[in-house]
């Protein structure tokens, strides 16, 4: 059977079509610097949002129209992953991402979670086979259920963790069945609600004990997936302990783990923390964590996590950028942690949200690629650092200077020159490689 | 004597010119629907931030160079004056605006403080005599000194409330002298710093009373422009009254001076008060109380009022659409009461940044002439309410229904189909318009 | 059968109990100025959070434990409605509130889910009979099936604005069946999620219209409740038409429903449109609009509606300070719009929560009596606005003076002495008056 | 002569006191646990805010009426010494803080600057000899003056860097000449107006070797103070590097500067940067680095730092317990980095504002060691976790199985039993200690 039947294959028709299910801009197989848009961007679509999600938010149920809304247990399960690779061949996407609880129904137990995992492994083993769609990344979901409502590692109860922790090494025999590249951990539930009631300290050392417990794991199985964290600084809990990268890293650095992970970087969140998007992706690139990111954008004005799909041009660049000053996202991907809005409840908003998505990325990735190839930005950082390449700027890098020295030469500095920073002119700029980006073709 | 000398003449060089002080995109004359380029926007330039601002902030003191910094008093209002109608012509924009103490030093009292303004505003009528550049507005500054530190019109001192008031009577007789379009009131200090000292009924009657003898004074003199309300919601105090549209109408209404006044929206404003620029803008056209428009730009991460120069082609193509399809601003402008960043401390900064600005302007206007030439958006809400026009959905909106009538409807629908509000799709159609804006040229 | 068997009535034991079951500061009978703390407060209790409300977030389901988890149907909503008046009475509160759904399950159509309200509103009103709890308010809910994904009143679709008014219909019918005291709208979806497909215009003038037919119908079947308008700024839509109480204003002018309409106003809501409860309570009161409160607090940090029941003695201190300047509430009360945390989700908690929420209510109206009778604030308020009792200020209030006369006096003033605003010492005084309120007893 | 000649030694004149000039709850000698309130809260008055703040803000020129306001140059600079310690001594604070451009004017170029510093360096230390208040820290200002527009050690020019280091240097010596108890960095300018111009990489890498080089400066004359870093996310910066504690901490560790720094934490920087006060307090305080706090609190709906007194009695209470937890504050102590608001413009409203935090700060600590002396909220943590202390959860703490064994652990738990987190009765127990705390003095 057929899910998206409305739709045929999503084929690339260029910038003027009115094809709502056709690629305006992403052109998989369009060489951009040195590899194709599709090695670019890599990619993913997210399980969660695409097949399991139901569009209920906070003040009304389900609205989504799926075409396996009918079905119920393993029999929805099993249409859900028809319906996925279904999806995937039609955007020709690469990758995709799911937890645990996305592709298969809880159990009364563990054991028969597991058992319903293994069912549906086996299947998507199976569609993987003729699939050109590989595992980006799986996780498990460690928040939902309410034995989670206090913490899953860093819960206040052992057997949390203990359940916590199977769920885990469940989940990374998975990744490393389906051959995942990465394998994520979201702290849904690892932060507090009221540091009144919190020990913080025995969380913060059980969720570093967590961590450690997994990476003996994975290695002791022989799983080389790329481990990521995903950081959100409120939502669903009043304060979570991956607040952003900044503090993700100072944890990974406190219980020495950070050679064993990178970080999984979503826009929304990275507002949500008060930063930009390329922010996070900037910080994270210089410190050499930037692993994968989730592709999406929240709402500037909403102070929630939307999740919406990303159509912001300036983002998708500034992103892009970011990336392509990393040299890629190695094994990293763009994973559509978004979704239609609850309003866009047919089918077919599906395949267009994505395909709004790619382009945004496809657009970005092509006007940060003509940016970089014209060393826009590189020659506006370059002119304004110059006075660290000589003289006493380049004893202050190179650490060969004392603070006496440096005072001597103050001493002889009655002005310094400083000269502007221009960002109203670098703002033009960017408004016109975007505006002419498609002027010649 | 010339003030940028380094800056020639800004002509319009298209889309590829990478000469920094050269529209690409502004081109004056071109024809957009019925009207020119500069008929659209009728751009102002803002006194106090272009000739008067030094860049202070609240952790540093000024940075501007400029060419004028040496002086002092009158001597520095009248080169002032000089520099602004070179950059005037430079820029060749149609109108400027300005604050009372912008343009002349203040004296020892209300009487020399108001002689030096009718030395300047001899000064202005001259050079406009020769200037293509008219007034939009000007108003007076009731907030800086410390005599208004509680307030003007709402001040908890009657002499207060005479001061402003006789502050406000000059600038209505100096907008009459210039012949200003406009007249503008920003309750600068109208507001609280908390309510525990705050008679704030006392303080919204006065308020009211000042507006009507200011309308009173107006129509007396025969000064006949546009009264216009700019909204802020918080800045300098915890709350101004002024909130944002729908809080200043609900003023308007209450004291019955709702025929006297329109709004003057700036985008910065409605980002703080929690609105998008758009909704403002919109709302103000639905109740016919669209009047001016301060072009700026927030930033959507800061907390504070940050009117930065207006760089995003998304809130410019959305604005110009509001306007547009409000037919035009009237006897209203786009005034850029924007200031270019501490770090852009140069001259040039202030052309450039313009050029940015009324660039970006110009693109908005672009695309949402062709939007609305291509009906994009129209066919789309024509098609959501189509239920509207005919059986139940016409008697509703013909006021011809009652409750009882709509409930034996309402027992006739089983279900009631909807159809996606389709928001992914519409904005990839508006990324489309952007990118493709310049693709045939 | 009893479903709080953990919980005896709950008493008043004064400041120093330890029992968790007892209030130690709410004493129903305590005469605070010219009333009982209990006709000062009007409880209510939110039927929706206390016997509906199953603590589901956007990430993870309900953990609510309830001793009605294991009926459906009309057995579950009967088992509520005796749990409901068994918990009245041992917190022996005066009021409650309910939407339409909270109390009877929907049917497969209207007719059905009338009949569903049917018998359970002949149930309560039964109850009722024998228990001194009355109802505050009742709504319906025109937000949560998914016909009203696009709104009710201001739907596209006028057949969802049919029945959306039939349901309207059907909770006036049962407002007076149950003698209701007020009736409330809460615009759950009235507003939008993008002005990119919305009709404003429309929206709000069929939102007008609706209020109107409501409005005859109440007249035509002699339901004389006081009408309330709920505002809330976001959340479930981006932008909701009653963002606050003045943009609220603003509508009901405009459409001329002023005299129709109060407001229901809650704390969260208000913090989430940007001002302090207290602001909105004033700016109702003063505008003769304030009805009826639902009391609650969100958390600062976080960007949606938390819920909380509110325990921050200085907002119930300047909640009830507007409260007794208004004379009270009048028909209004103090609804519990409020839930447990997640993580509370002990049927014991239920009560624990609002014994908080009602001592705190109790502590605010002690302070706030006490602050009035000693006249605190008055004091300040009139020294600071005594100009305007004589003279100029006389004049501006008694309007008998024109902006001339105001300029001349204004050249009389050649320095204005201004007073602090001592709002370092008037925080101060309002601690001491908190801190020391249980001292002497 | 003498600055403040209307208020007398500030003395405790208890709760029921109505003099504005005396301490209600601030009784310096009384013993709170094992120490005098004098020495657990170390109060320090900030010279900037007191002495050289004029209370202008960005739309408005100061207002501040102060005895000294008609000198200038080195003569203001003594007079506000003097003040100083007479403001000092009136209130007996223990303690008092200073950048170096509050003290002493700067000179035209660095040398004179210095020559300013030891004139009024020289003359405080000998005020010092007759005075009980000393310097809990100072720190240069490296972020007002127009050369650190772009930074100071993170400023793209290496002279700037050189002309901070120095300041750095002389403020060494300063804080060694004076006996500071610690030497505080808060990075106003360090940070980016916009990521588009910036290498971030170098910006912090010079910023970890200006730190290397103030650690070694200071070792080499032998001032031994404890370094601080005062955190703070944004403004005058749009992203400031130190953004809260666990990025300043992430910073420390990446350049192996963690056991040469602990952590200034601001009451204001908490929530601007998402967080609560006691969030940030808590998570210095368990990872040993909590050195000392900047005692003020912010406006939970504005967006910037408004640095008021502290008044909230909640937050100084978990404050206080935070505090008590760490064992003291050892060297650090609380600084008022806190100003009156600018319609306080009374010299007397200094001397109120620093009573009312001082109070604030007092009750804080009584309810602090009361909730400590009961043990209330130990006994919650120590009942929430209990199941760490036996069986697998002691074994997950030491460290002794894998997962493996969890997994196995996991199988045997067919449902795990959760207890409520009580947050509603813990806030209500809270308050009960509020408000009960001067029941029965
Ligand atoms: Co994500
Ligand atoms: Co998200
Ligand atoms: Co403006
Ligand atoms: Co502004
Ligand atoms: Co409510
Ligand atoms: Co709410
Ligand atoms: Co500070
Ligand atoms: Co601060």
């Amino acid at each position: 059977m057929t899910y998206f039947s409305t739709v045929s294959n999503v084929r690339y028709e260029g910038k003027n079509s009115t094809n709502p299910f056709a690629f305006k801009f992403y052109n998989a197989e369009e060489v951009i610097g040195d590899k194709t848009m599709e090695d670019h961007l890599r990619f993913g679509v997210a399980y969660w949002h695409t097949f399991t999600e139901d569009l209920t938010d906070p003040f009304g149920v389900g609205t989504a129209i799926r075409p396996w809304n009918h079905l119920k247990g393993l029999d929805l399960a099993k249409a859900r992953v028809e319906a996925a690779f279904e999806f995937f061949e039609k955007l020709s996407v690469p990758y995709f991402c799911f937890h645990d609880v996305d592709i298969a129904p809880e159990g009364e137990n563990l054991k028969e979670s597991n058992k319903n995992q293994d069912v549906i492994v086996a299947m998507m083993k199976d569609y993987m086979k003729d699939s050109k769609t590989k595992l980006l990344w799986n996780t498990v979901n460690n928040f939902s259920h309410p034995r989670f409502v206090h913490g899953a590692a860093s819960s206040n109860h052992a057997d949390v963790f203990a359940y916590a922790a199977a769920k885990v090494k469940k989940g990374l025999e998975i990744g490393k069945e389906l051959g995942a590249e990465n394998y994520v951990f979201w702290g849904g539930r690892e932060g507090y609600e009221t540091l009144l009631n919190t020990d913080m300290k025995l969380e913060l050392d059980n969720l570093g004990r967590f961590f450690h417990l997994a990476v003996a794991y994975a290695k002791e199985i022989g799983f080389d997936a790329q481990f990521l964290i995903e950081p959100k600084p409120k939502e669903p809990t009043s304060h979570q302990y991956d607040f952003d990268v900044a503090s993700g890293y100072a944890f990974l650095q406190h219980y020495g783990l950070e050679k064993d992970f990178k970080f999984n970087i979503e826009a929304n969140h990275a507002t949500l923390a008060g930063h930009t998007f390329e922010h996070e992706l900037h910080y994270a690139r210089i410190h050499g964590m930037l692993g994968s990111v989730d592709a999406n954008q929240g709402h500037p004005l909403l102070g929630w996590d939307t999740d919406e799909f990303p159509t912001d041009i300036y983002a998708t660049t500034l992103a892009m950028y970011e990336i392509l000053k990393n040299g890629g996202l190695g094994r990293g991907g763009l994973n559509f942690d978004a979704k239609v809005r609850r309003g866009s409840f047919a089918a077919e908003d599906l395949v267009e949200a994505h395909i709004a998505g790619m382009d945004s990325f496809a657009v970005g990735l092509k006007v940060a690629q003509k940016l970089l190839d014209d060393g826009v930005l590189e020659a506006v950082v370059e002119d304004r650092y110059q006075s660290y390449s000589t003289g006493i700027g380049k004893q202050i890098v190179d650490e060969t200077v004392s603070l006496q020295e440096l005072e001597q030469h103050a001493y002889t500095l009655d002005t310094i020159q400083q000269t502007s920073g221009k960002l109203e002119r670098i703002k033009a700029i960017i408004n016109q490689y975007v505006l002419t980006m498609y002027a010649d073709q």
